[in-house]
């Protein structure tokens, strides 16, 4: 079977990866979601292994130390990180693994995972960003401001990505994120078994 | 307007890159296929600067001493070349220009534009490629050992190529290529204005 593909999404906030990641999930069994570990407290309703591997600090620092972790930050006094584990093992079964991630962390992951994919989801315009940050309704005026402000500074790295995905319309934002993936299957690099194949299939015919 | 893509197509001899050419070409018109020059005579029915730029001995070397010509080959006693004119104005049109070159020139192509895209169309496997070779019911056996004898040869430089397409289902094979084109398009080398414009209009939010 082939393997499956890494791929790394980021986006500004409110760019609207969240909604995209979800309806992508849906409609296709070929890709899944990385599952964070992390040491905070499952909330109600939140289930191990599914939404979080909740462990303790104990447990958290012995699989940072034994290198079990891709990528681990901490916020609000936790730990949050990418399992090595599951997402290597979801790829041997041919998932393709997405993982949500902020621009510095995608391109450490492009340093470990050379041929992991990262898509950048954006709006169509700074304008159109402004306009669903200010529709969702929920944030103060500052915040949107300071989402707005850090979409700028992001903006200057847009160009390390492998692919810009425009997300103006969701479904066709899905269908372009899928057939990017299924488009980047097709490289030689990743088509190796199957070339091997086909050479072995032919040298009986060569004179 | 997007500029177009230099399309690069090749296959071994009987992989059905022909057929697939021409429904690409009759389902999208965000295609079009480089028209050679030649120092042939036309054959009755053949359109000078559709099938063919007919030209004489004399046109053909100043065309080349002018670097007007992509690449070119001598075959039977006659001249046959790729005008660079026609196709860097297609491509600043927008459209996708699809060049059927085998592998050597590929290459070539591929060092004089570097953006341009090498797709390489196969047959599932060996055994099939024979299959198809036979079926035609217009070759020798010889010729058809031939043949597949150079495809075995031919296998050897297919990890040169940007893209395997694997031609087992026409159809799927035609939206395979179509794809692949369109999420090469999404690579930020070929977004600069959009990634420019994005930026600009971010700008105002910076504080």
């Amino acid at each position: 079977m082939d393997k499956g593909i890494l791929v790394v999404i980021s986006g500004f906030s409110g760019a609207g990866k969240g909604t995209v990641i979800k309806k992508l999930l849906s409609e296709s069994d070929e890709y899944c979601l990385s599952v964070s570990m992390t040491t905070r407290n499952p909330r109600p309703g939140e289930v191990d292994g599914k939404d979080y591997f909740f462990v303790t600090r104990e447990k958290f620092e012995q699989t940072i130390a034994e290198g079990g972790l891709i990528e681990h930050a901490q916020f609000v006094g936790n730990y949050y990180g990418t399992p090595r584990a599951y997402v290597e093992q979801k790829i041997n079964e041919g998932k393709n693994v997405i993982l949500e991630i902020e621009i510095q962390g995608a391109m450490n992951i492009k340093k470990l995972y050379p041929e992991s994919v990262l898509l950048f989801i954006t709006p169509p315009t700074g304008e159109e960003l402004e306009r669903r940050l200010k529709g969702r309704g929920t944030e103060t005026e500052d915040v949107i401001a300071g989402r707005l402000s850090r979409a700028s500074e992001e903006s200057e790295g847009i160009g390390e990505y492998d692919y810009i995905v425009v997300n103006d319309d969701l479904d066709k934002c899905v269908t372009d994120v899928m057939e990017t993936i299924r488009s980047a299957k097709r490289k030689p690099e990743r088509q190796m078994d199957f070339i091997e194949e086909l050479r072995k299939g032919l040298e009986i015919y060569h004179r």
